[in-house]
C-alpha cells in the first residue's frame, strides 16, 4: 500500500477502504507518514468529503491511536456531554451537578479555552484549590459517590487527533465536516461513555456559523455514534449571541451557581435544562423535567456542585462567601445608538473578553480569572445610548475592548429574534 | 502575510495576488515554508486551478528561484524546442541539425529519461565520447558556428521546480494543468530562448492522455509565453503509438541519422518537418519547407548532425561506420491474432523497452545503449500472427517483454487511424 495512491484515490473522489484509512492514520500517528502527504490527503478530504463508513473508519483508527478509558468501574449508565464551543458557555458547570442531583452519572473530561472560546477547566480553576487532575481511582470514586466529576483529558487520549489538529490548523483544512466529526467523536468514544449528548453551537460565535453546516456536523457525529453502537443526541443551539450574561472565568462560575440555584439567565437555563433532560432520558431516568425543576428549586443541584468542588479540593468557603476573584474596575459599556440589536459578532465578543485577559490568544498565555464581561446583549433587545448593556470587569485599559464591542454589536430598526434550541438529532 | 491564509484563499477559490504567489514560492524555495503547507496548497490548486495571471506569477517566481541563462552571446534569433515526452521520441536529434542546416540557431538543453519515456541526453550518449556537459563558452561558440548544440541542464536551473516536482510526485498533485505548465515554461524561460516550439504529446504514451487536457496544457503554456513576451507555438502530436520505429538509445540514433538523410519513417519525418518549419518561421527564415526538403535531400542536415557530434567530442568514425552499440540478439515478435491494430498502450511499449534495459525505472539505474525495440506497430495497421511486427533487440531474457507487448497491443476488426499532428496553438 502506498500513501500517494491513497491520496490520489481520495483526490479522484473514490471511497477509501477501511484498510486504507487504517494504514494511513496508524502510520501517520507512528511517524511513518510525513506531514506533507497527510496535509495533501486532508485537503483532498476537504474537497471530496468522506462517506459515513469512511468517517467511522477514520474515527476508529484515531480512537485506537491512544488510550481508551475503561469506565466499567462506574455504576449505571455512563453519560458524557460535549459542546463544540462558544462564548459564555459555562454549561458543563451546571449540567454536571444538575444531572447528578437527578440520579445520573456524568464522568466528564473537559478542555481549556483558546481564542474566543472559553474552557470549562479554566473556569473551574477560578475556584481556589480546584484540582482538575485527580487520579483515576479518585475520579471513579467521586462519580460513583457524588454522580459527577470534571477533569482534564489524560495525556494519551487520541494522540492522532492532536497531531492531525495541529496540522489542519496550519494547512487550512480545519473546516471539514468529517474531519471535525471524527476529531470530536474519537475523543468522546475514547473517554468511554455509553451515551453522549452533543451541544452543537450554531452562529457567529461558533465553529459552525450556519444551521446547514451545523446539521451536517451533527448528523455526521450521530452517525459515528451509531457505527460504534453508542446512543448519541445532538442538540443544535444558538450561538448568534453570548450564552447567558457572564463571559469570563470567576464571573461565569458565579452565573453557574446562580443558575444551579434557579436564578440563571433564561436562555442559559433553558439550554441547561434541555441538555440535562436528554442526558437523564438516555440514562433511563423517568420524569427528568420534573426532577430537574425540583433539583433547581430545592437546592439539590447547587449542593451537588458544592460536593464536586469539595471532592476535587476546591474551596467551598470561597463559594459560600461569594469571594471568587473580582476585577478592580467595573466599567459600563453603552450602545453606540438607539434601536434593536440586529446582529452580534459573538466571536468578537469572546475576543473582547480575551483582550481583558479572560482567555488565551496562544496556548502559553496566562488567564486572569477575575476579568470578563457581564453582557446583557441579546438579539432583538431594545437598547438606547444612555443605558449600559455590558459591564466590563477589568484589571487594565479597556479602550481596545470598547472598540471591539462597538464593531461587534450591530443596532438597527428591525426586531430579529432566534430560538435557543434549533433542532435535535438522535440515533436512538 | 501568513501561508495558511494563502492556502485558505486558494481553497475557497479566490484568486491569489502576485505578491501572495511570490511570497509562498520564494519562501518555499528558501526552506521557510514547510512541505506540509506547500502540499496542501498544491492540492487546493489541483482542485481550483489557477487563472492565467496566477500561472504567470507562479512561473515567474519559479524562474527567479535559480539561474536565468543569458543567451545574448548567440547571434540572431535564439530558438528552443521542448517535448512533453513520449515513446520513440528522438525528435530533437533530427530537428536540431535540420534547423541549423536551414540557418536557424537552436541552443537546446535536454533531460534524461525516466520510466517509459526516453531522454535525448541518454540517446546522444550512445555515441562514443559525446559530451553533454560542455562549458558555457564552448556552448555559445558551437551554436554560433554550427547552429546547434544539445547539452544537459545546469545544476541551478529552476531549483524551485525540482523541489516542487519532488513534492508533487509523492502527494498526488502532479496532474494539474497550471502546475505542469509553470514547471515546463519556467525551465524553458530560464534557458533564455527568444522563441519556443512545444511538442505537446497526446495519447496513451504521453503525460496528457486525451486531446482536451493536452489542449488546456498547450494553451496554458502559450499564454505563459505571452505573459513573458515570448513567441510560443504548441504542436499537439500523436502519442497513441510509438513515434517512428526505433525505441531505445543507439537504435534511435540510427533512426535519427536515417531521417536526417531523408529515409525516416513517415510519421516521425512528418513531425520533424512540422516542428522545424515552426522553428524556422519563428526565426524569420523564408521558405522553410523548401529549405528543409533540400537539407534532407542534399545531405546538409546529416552533415550538421555530424558536425555537432564532432564539436561535442563524439566519435564521427563510429557513426560513419554504422558501429553504434548493437544488442546480442534480435528476436522477432509476432502479433497474438490476425486483424487490425485498434489500440496501443504506448506507455507499456515504452516500459517493455525499459525492461530490456533501454530506460530507467529509477534515477539511479544504468542504461544499456544497445537494446530496444524496432517496432512497426501503428494504429490501423493490418497484422497477422505469422508476420513479425516488432524486432526485440535484447541482451537478455525477453519473456516478460513479450508478455508486456501482448497486453499492450490490442487487435480487432475495426480500422482505427489517427493523425500525426492534431492541432497547433500559437500566440504570435
Amino acid at each position: 500500500m502506498r500513501v500517494v495512491d491513497i491520496i490520489e484515490k481520495k483526490r479522484d473522489n473514490f471511497v477509501l477502504t477501511n484498510e486504507e484509512i487504517s494504514y494511513v492514520i496508524k502510520n501517520y500517528a507512528e511517524g511513518n507518514v510525513p506531514d506533507y502527504q497527510m496535509s495533501a490527503l486532508l485537503m483532498a478530504i476537504y474537497f471530496n468529503g468522506m462517506t459515513r463508513e469512511e468517517t467511522a473508519a477514520l474515527t476508529k483508527e484515531m480512537l485506537n491511536s491512544g488510550d481508551v478509558i475503561d469506565l466499567s468501574k462506574l455504576e449505571g449508565v455512563k453519560l458524557d456531554k460535549h459542546s463544540t464551543g462558544g462564548v459564555g458557555d459555562k454549561t458543563s458547570l451546571v449540567v454536571g451537578p444538575l444531572v447528578a442531583a437527578c440520579g445520573g452519572k456524568l464522568a466528564k473530561m473537559s478542555g481549556r479555552g483558546l481564542g474566543h472560546t472559553g474552557g470549562t477547566l479554566d473556569k473551574l480553576e477560578a475556584i481556589e484549590g480546584f484540582n482538575i487532575s485527580i487520579g483515576e481511582d479518585d475520579f471513579f470514586r467521586q462519580v460513583n459517590e457524588i454522580g459527577v466529576a470534571i477533569v482534564g483529558q489524560t495525556a494519551n487520549l487520541v494522540p492522532a487527533d492532536k497531531l492531525l489538529y495541529a496540522l489542519r490548523d496550519v494547512t487550512a483544512t480545519v473546516p471539514s465536516i468529517p474531519l471535525i466529526a471524527a476529531s470530536i467523536m474519537s475523543k468522546k468514544l475514547a473517554s468511554g461513555a455509553d451515551k453522549i449528548v452533543l451541544d452543537v453551537k450554531v452562529g457567529s460565535g461558533a465553529f459552525m456559523e450556519n444551521l446547514e453546516d451545523a446539521e451536517k456536523l451533527a448528523e455526521a457525529m450521530v452517525e459515528i455514534g451509531d457505527s460504534f453502537g453508542k446512543e448519541v443526541v445532538a442538540v443544535l443551539s444558538n450561538m448568534d449571541q453570548p450564552l447567558g450574561h457572564a463571559i469570563g472565568n470567576a464571573i461565569e462560575v458565579r452565573e453557574a451557581i446562580d443558575t444551579l440555584q434557579g436564578n440563571g439567565p433564561t436562555d442559559f437555563q433553558v439550554l441547561c435544562v434541555e441538555l440535562a433532560t436528554e442526558l437523564l432520558t438516555l440514562a433511563g431516568i423517568e420524569n427528568p423535567k420534573k426532577k430537574i425543576a425540583t433539583a433547581l428549586e430545592n437546592g439539590d443541584a447547587y449542593r451537588k456542585f458544592v460536593s464536586m468542588v469539595d471532592a476535587q479540593g476546591g474551596s467551598v468557603a470561597q463559594i459560600a462567601s461569594d469571594s471568587l476573584p473580582r476585577a478592580k474596575e467595573v466599567i459600563p459599556y453603552y450602545p453606540t445608538e438607539n434601536g434593536y440589536i440586529v446582529e452580534i459578532d459573538t466571536a468578537e465578543i469572546g475576543r473582547a473578553a480575551m483582550l481583558l485577559g479572560a482567555g488565551r490568544a496562544s496556548k502559553e498565555d496566562e488567564i486572569d480569572m477575575a476579568v470578563g464581561l457581564e453582557s446583557f446583549i441579546k438579539l432583538g433587545k431594545k437598547v438606547s445610548t444612555d443605558e449600559a448593556v455590558i459591564m466590563i470587569h477589568s484589571n487594565g485599559a479597556v479602550e481596545e475592548v470598547v472598540e471591539v464591542l462597538n464593531k461587534a454589536i450591530k443596532i438597527g430598526d428591525m426586531l430579529v429574534e432566534k430560538p435557543i434550541i434549533y433542532k435535535k438529532i438522535r440515533n436512538s
